[in-house]
């Protein structure tokens, strides 16, 4: 059974082989405090700097989740304003974090299965949150938004939650100064790991909040995680398994070729949409091709989905349910590296026969 | 090598075989909000209500971390004043941690070796914090003193740190509100899960606070997290996996018997006491015998101690290091149900021939 649920997802297939390997090197039992450890940190941001692209300024920290990251965020890197681009449920529970820390949240709302080509957020913000991959929707914003409202908000700390989308999505990091995810997605890894990408001036703004008292948070606030990011090392006992895993599965990622993961990706979307497209019935929920996803492909299917969804079943393929209010009515699939062209073949066949 | 550092310490030897069944049965995939994964939450969470035997009023849910349940606690348990009984540097750090999040926090500090029989915080604490085990320095707390806080205290919520102890502490429930560990210690699991065991009071008290817009944090707030774990679930994407394992180990632990563990357990750190007792050079660094952790044995051996260090690992025995200011005058053993009998025997034939 292959599970096409956009995270907890497939895990990566060569996940197995690192664990055994880990047991067999005594990971679980290292010290976090060891020079082993630090060396398996230090592999895996190494590791995930050269996939991504980064350039020296960005920094790169682990906590539990990025869920977590939407609160840390908040606390360190935002005193009073931040303005949230919301293309469906969890754009929205970052925009509802900021207002439940008491911050002046703003939100610009499209509807469920469209996005943003541009938007309008008022001058003086201090975090413009985006979210590159709506994992409810499967709707994504354009690489050219990022670029766009870097210019029109220069002194804004651009945060991007790519929580589905990495290491698909190509970034420009010039455009942005933050950037998270969890390895559950993407990464094909067991859940328990958030990554939070963070620039020298997230870090400037959280020192300065901090030295006026204003940062919420205690070992898990940006300037703590950074002080011991700097040396290797997490504030607290980290998911220490997690980070090893990561860092080997970003070096299998490596050695296949991020060009080569980026076509493939591109290659399995465009021969599901194209079927979907010319399906009597079932059909992608995101009707702009411009705001389709490549790494969550949502579809719809009327009063036939469970229908649908059995034979998937049946051919081993597990999908995932809509999200929310859209239990009944969709179905999702993740469209990760773990995720072969082979089973896309086969997924194709099933949506095209059916 | 067996490793004896109080944490990420020795897994527990079915770990490895819970590791590969749970990869056979695609356990890293799962949904977190599928019916597979409530399951996996209740079997956890009653196995530990049996192995513990916790009364029907508390609850547990799971978060990153014991440090993070610090943070939680005092955001959703604390409005104005906690007390710290600071018995080494473990304790203090969550004492520390109310005063960043800006309560009045008072403390009792003892120096590092010793502990308390009794306590003299201030009436009208919110919040009384005990530390039953010091990792930092291997001192424990007597049972007798929860049950003499509760009575001074009546008022005041009563929660314990077992980071370490658990689940040899064989802990009065009737007498504390909140508990609270992490998997890396006595469990024998990878790090990456915080346990938090807390009674209706806590609740209570954690609902009153947010109804009056007085918690901070978001969704590890206790109430939030109360919510879910209801319903057996997390408000974010857990470490499905260490929730997973924790069952399967906490299962084993009840096969194998609670009173079998304990009993070893106080076998195993007996004959280790005696050892140091007679030997002229390591002793112990807990003066005053009922002070003296049985999970985690803090020995010194004066100007000797990398040597007997290294005596040490060339039997295979890998000891902690002192913590903090002690790192180069003292080293620690955990003394876990991950740590055989035989191992013991052979530390106690190691120390006695040095």
């Amino acid at each position: 059974m292959v599970s096409f649920i956009p995270g907890p997802s497939q895990l990566f297939l060569t996940v197995p082989d690192h664990l055994r390997v880990a047991l067999k090197d005594g990971v679980p039992s290292l010290s976090h405090r060891s020079k082993a450890f630090e060396a398996i940190y230090s592999e895996t941001a190494d590791g995930l700097r050269t996939l991504l692209r980064l350039s020296s300024g960005f920094h790169i920290a682990f906590v539990s989740s990025a869920t977590e990251i939407w609160e840390r965020s908040i606390q360190s890197l935002v005193e009073r304003t931040s303005f949230h681009a919301v293309n469906g449920a969890f754009s929205r529970r970052y925009y509802e974090v900021s207002k439940i820390l008491g911050r002046q949240a703003s939100a610009q709302v499209t509807p469920d299965g469209t996005s943003f080509d541009t938007i309008d957020a008022q001058p003086g913000q201090e975090l413009i949150a985006l979210t590159h991959n709506e994992t409810s929707t499967g709707v994504s914003l354009p690489g050219d938004l990022f670029r766009s409202v870097r210019k029109q908000h220069p002194e804004a700390l651009i945060i991007i939650d790519a929580v589905s989308s990495l290491p698909y999505v190509d970034l420009d990091y010039t455009c942005v100064d933050s950037v998270f995810f969890s390895v559950q997605k993407g990464f094909g890894l067991p859940a328990g790991l958030g990554v939070w990408i963070y620039n020298d001036r997230c870090v400037e703004k959280a020192t300065r909040m901090q030295a006026a008292g204003k940062s919420a948070g205690t070992h898990h606030s940006l300037v703590s995680l950074h002080s011991f990011a700097l040396k290797n090392q997490t504030p607290s006992t980290p998911n220490v398994l997690a980070i090893y895993l990561l860092g080997k599965v970003t070096g299998d990622f490596l050695r296949r070729g991020i060009s080569k993961i980026r076509h493939e990706t591109e290659y399995k979307a465009a021969i599901v949409y194209q079927a979907l497209e010319k399906h009597q019935l079932i059909k992608p929920f995101v009707k702009q091709p411009a705001h389709r996803s490549q790494t969550v492909i949502t579809v719809t299917a009327g009063q036939r989905i469970s229908d649908f969804a059995a034979v998937l079943e049946s051919k081993g393929l597990h999908p995932g349910e809509g999200y929310g209010t859209h239990k009944q009515s969709q179905l999702r699939f993740a469209n990760f590296p773990a995720h072969s062209k082979e089973t896309y073949e086969l997924l194709v066949d099933t949506i095209s026969s059916f």
